[in-house]
């Protein structure tokens, strides 16, 4: 069983204004940075903004053939509004993972920051600056690009340590 | 000028549980009914009923040929939980539009009820009720897809207005 065959994870961090994507690849706990985009949406016809989200993530799908996508999962937003548009931008980039056959892993922020920082409060600048560090960038990728990035490490993180799990003879329920 | 050529008007009323569809030609004031269908969505994963109502909804579009789509706007949800959830689904809807280069109209759940029933707190049953009349319906459609109904004859509804009033010579600004 060839459990160390690379993988590559598309990590993306919806928003209603910026949706951040960054794409890693992971053997083991090696982890390499292949892509990664803070996707700015101008403000306009919302129908427009969505068809940019999934042009672009069909886009960098085609050009990075991702083996899975790892989205931040959205708990509670501040305001209905804000929601709605925030599950507009997150249903595109879904559809943009599902229409191409891609399965879809969740992590809270928490549990991304956790992983990636060591703690669930951590501030943005931190996870820049660990994305920096685990994947020996000379400088930071941007805020949103970052926490995409950091959804991916997350995933390849769990990945990682299931491998280990099930490689040590323990089952995993 | 052949302002009198039937236009296929694709509605669309999004839910976070059932999405309703709606499909009519309007030819001036003549409206006929082509398609109806209330989508209900199993509960699961959110990525595949996403990925269901995009696939069911460029399904219709490929069957029915619409012109253009007209959607209901929705301006405050319930909770941010529930507006989240729906605004997934509503991005889901658009993006099957938008992809097949429809253009999209919105409509508030007022201005339709004033359309078609006369009045911007009807109940569900009226709507219901006008459309069978309004299209010559033996039986009313089932609520959700009674609604989408609704959505393309409001925009028939508003397309002839715009007409009849080109026809007298003004100018609509």
């Amino acid at each position: 069983m060839n459990n160390r065959s690379p993988i590559t994870i598309l990590g993306i961090d919806p928003g209603s204004r910026i949706t951040g994507v960054g794409v890693i690849t992971a053997r083991g706990s090696d982890l390499k940075y292949v892509y990664s985009e803070s996707l700015k949406l101008p403000k306009g016809e919302l129908a427009i903004r969505l068809h940019d989200i999934y042009a672009r993530l069909q886009h960098i799908i085609e050009q990075t053939k991702p083996d899975m996508v790892a989205i931040e999962r959205v708990f509670l937003a501040k305001n209905p509004q804000s929601a709605l548009v925030l599950g507009h931008a997150r249903g595109a980039a879904m559809l943009a993972a599902v229409n191409n056959s891609l399965p879809i892993v969740e992590y809270s922020a928490t549990e991304i920051k956790k992983t990636v920082v060591g703690r669930g409060r951590a501030d943005k600048a931190q996870v820049q600056h660990m994305m920096r560090v685990l994947l020996g960038l000379r400088t930071a990728p941007e805020e949103d690009a970052s926490d995409a990035l950091a959804a991916a490490v997350c995933h390849a993180h769990h990945q990682q340590i299931n491998t280990t799990v099930r490689e040590a003879g323990y089952k995993i329920l």
